[in-house]
């Protein structure tokens, strides 16, 4: 069967769509400044569960996750469309409020204007469509492909998290507020992401990133994106890797790498850099994970000093 | 249970949400254009039914409701983001494809440019939502909100048709291609509908339109909320109201009139214009249907000179 991203890359050629395929699409606003915008489809028992989460969380995620695509482009959300399919059900009882509370809660975090959307019935399942529009300074929108050969490879904060609180959610264990133990850590990586607005920001002015996404799908798959559209190639080096150290309490050290290379949902930003600009990173929360080099279409993964393709296996809808 | 408009109205206020309530949000692009932005969402037995139309019509018709919304703010539609949640037993078919083609034969008639938008699996339903992007002079949108008591209200085309084809199709009809008769033409309106966006630009040239709104969830409906936001009151001569001719063969006049007042879908446009200005509109399909009053929240309808409560009786999800 067809994946999405085949699916996107064929109608994008088909009829020769330029600005689809990367976190946002970028339009121009005024002399200065590019419009961004992103939209994210969250459906019930595919995106998430009802009984795994709470409707403040589920609100928080549905817009950070779009306010992650407009990090990845190195910009500043500004704006919201909110588009909900509601089942009677839950239309009946106060959940589409608390939904909007903690909604509302992270828009007011980031200065998030909400302008409209569509609010509907839904036959079973809750829909949930998420609009973000951002700002970037023109032509500065940081695409995914533009990395060049030679270029290193940072990631952010840690990896793994989410697709470990996923697994402890599947095995039973349930978030209770206030507790703030490995598994509380892993289930809020999950169930209530940080969107990397602040690190896109310092990264955006200190214009050395030549290329960047967010790691929604899993590091290997958003990693191939990367090297898609620049068409190039990399190498990783398996042991800078930062996993996820709350992981460790739970699963086995390869289940673990593994959730670090193909757990989707982490939401951190993976980007690349030039050789000579690195040093200007030194003070952030980041790792040096790899280069980018010219072999189109390989990624390796460097396991102590051996090499092995690492195939992309994060997260696909079809 | 509280309806959908009552909701919107509560976050509205609730978050003091300036931008919310119009067909668009009307948001600054640069120094001479305003930016216009819409959210439709559609939802499989909710918005539409599989077995009664075709993937291309669906595709059309996902697209035409939002350029509707668009051209209800006076404005030209100039990109578009599309998110689909798809079953899997749809997706191994060729029928995502067909919907695509449907969806760009209108958008390039109107040249609108496909930007983005997000493909997700769906467990049961097929789920659409469509997103539009348009542009209108700066501070020049015309909004549901500037009825000024004395104005003429207008509608374009014919009312009820789209109501009476969505019947044809809870009896059993079917469109077929090629026939030119009553049932496809309501059928038509139904599933393939054409949005005013040539008539929009018409009135948006000629300046002198005081509101306007699409006819999406009903005359009495969409009338109530141009009073509302207005503060205003309206009275409707029923004799004036364009019933659409194909209605008469398969359904008693009380019922066509109906129709065309409380039947949704009709996407055709409403709108007010001083009375002083109203000889700048007579080579235009339009019918003058009735007038805006100062008094707040009274919607009258007259028929055969005595007056009835107009209630909003048009289409709502909750």
């Amino acid at each position: 069967m067809r994946s999405e991203f085949d699916f996107i890359q064929n109608i994008k050629q088909k009829y020769s769509l330029g600005r689809v395929g990367d976190d946002c699409a970028v339009l121009p606003k005024d002399a200065e400044i590019d419009l961004l915008v992103t939209a994210d489809l969250l459906v019930e028992n595919v995106d998430f569960r009802l009984e795994w989460t709470t409707p403040e969380c589920l609100g928080h995620k549905s817009l950070a996750v779009s306010l992650s695509d407009i990090a990845a482009m190195g910009g500043k959300p500004v704006w919201s469309m909110l588009s909900v399919g509601v089942p009677e059900y839950l239309w009946k009882t106060d959940f589409i409020d608390k939904f909007y509370e903690g909604w509302f809660a992270l828009a007011r975090e980031y200065g998030v204007e909400l302008i409209g959307g569509d609010v509907s019935r839904a036959p079973e399942s809750l829909i949930i469509d998420s609009i973000v529009g951002g700002e970037v300074g023109k032509g500065r929108a940081i695409m995914r492909s533009t990395a060049r050969p030679g270029d290193t490879i940072f990631v952010s904060g840690s990896l793994g998290a989410a697709a470990g609180g996923l697994k402890l959610l599947e095995n039973g264990s349930r978030f209770t507020a206030n507790s703030f133990d490995s598994t509380n850590n892993l289930l809020l990586k999950q169930l209530k992401l940080q969107p990397q607005i602040m690190l896109a920001k310092q990264l955006y002015s200190l214009d050395i990133v030549t290329s960047m996404i967010d790691v929604s799908d899993g590091l290997s798959s958003d990693l191939a994106h990367i090297c898609e559209e620049s068409g190039v190639g990399a190498t990783i080096d398996a042991g800078r890797i930062p996993i996820d150290g709350n992981l460790n309490e739970y699963f086995p050290p390869d289940e673990c790498l593994s959730m670090a290379l193909n757990g989707g949902e982490d939401f951190e930003l993976l980007f690349t850099v030039a050789e000579k600009n690195i040093s200007l990173l030194e003070t952030l929360d980041i790792s040096r994970i790899g280069k980018i080099t010219g072999n189109v279409g390989s990624i390796e993964l460097i396991t102590d000093k051996k090499s092995t393709v690492l195939q992309p296996k994060g997260y696909r809808h079809f």
